[in-house]
């Protein structure tokens, strides 16, 4: 029985789980919508019915830990422990100013494109001392910037990713992964 | 050599941690702070050091799972994705609008309010099914919310929370366990 993913092709967060599908080459089917809290993407595999889509990453990348990269790291505790800290990063504190490069107020852009540099400079600094943000392992620590990544590089303000040489290597590393490249051609994304 | 947590009394974020960490009956030394987003709590067990309250203390419930409550219910695929969800829930649905009890402004209040009723009509349909948040079993999912609802259970507001049967059985249950008590006590919660 394939995976049934309810979500929408606009949606970074529906793209976010069909990239971590797609990194494990698993079969899903893409259905219309609804949940608990009205939210997209919902996930079915079997008996297991989730939504959230870190939260449904998280158990593809658990329970397909042996197909593909290991998402989670979790081989070893103090890197799962980096894994950890870079989703709740990225959950908390890029999520929400990377979203804003095409607001249509002026100020709000501005004040967001501050708060996101603050954060990138984190990331530089995190970067220059390491190939990927958990560790030299790719994981869903990066895989789960990506939706994101992929609007935002098409704005005006892209010069926040491309004027931070760390950043933009590791960008040009995570977007140029076979996952990520079918599913943002898939979505429309690029 | 003990766990160090950074953190401050009035903290609920530390609150959250020394929950976890009183759940597992480990030492800790509580210390002042600083970290990379200069935010509390930070931790230091060793050579790991974390920050983000729900970051360190699924670390605490993965390298200690085998003391006391198996905090992550990680022996099955389904619960342990159902703790993940709850978490989530807590993380993006109910710490926001639950801060809100003791704002000075009414309208927020107001505004805040309705967002969390709506929240807590999602958790008394849930908790009708079930004695905690992921099933039978408390986890980490019950725990992330115990400092907020400490608060939040002393303002004029508590009647959201008193008002549903199960929320309410289910507060009466996860505020009584000895590690919460002991920790809201010593935070001066109460």
């Amino acid at each position: 029985m394939a995976i049934k993913v309810h979500g929408a092709l606009f949606s970074t967060c529906t793209a976010r789980v069909l990239i971590c599908l797609c990194e494990k080459g698993l079969d899903y089917e893409l259905l219309a919508i609804d949940m608990p809290f009205g939210e997209i993407p919902a996930f079915k595999d079997g008996e297991v019915s989730l939504f959230e889509s870190r939260v449904i990453n998280r158990y593809l990348a658990r329970k397909h830990k042996d197909i593909g990269t290991d998402l989670l790291l979790s081989n070893s505790l103090t890197q799962s422990a980096l894994v950890e800290t870079w989703m709740e990063v990225e959950a908390h504190k890029f999520d929400s100013p990377s979203s804003y490069g095409k607001a249509p107020d002026k100020q709000v852009i501005e004040t967001e494109m501050e708060k996101l540099g603050k954060v990138l400079d984190v990331y530089e600094e995190r970067l220059s001392k390491s190939k990927y943000l958990a560790g030299e392992n790719y994981s869903l620590a990066d895989l789960h910037h990506i939706p994101h990544l992929v609007y935002f590089k098409k704005t005006s303000k892209a010069n926040a990713i491309t004027s931070r040489p760390h950043v933009s290597a590791w960008w040009n590393d995570i977007s140029s992964r076979p996952a990520t490249v079918k599913i943002s051609e898939t979505m429309s994304l690029l």
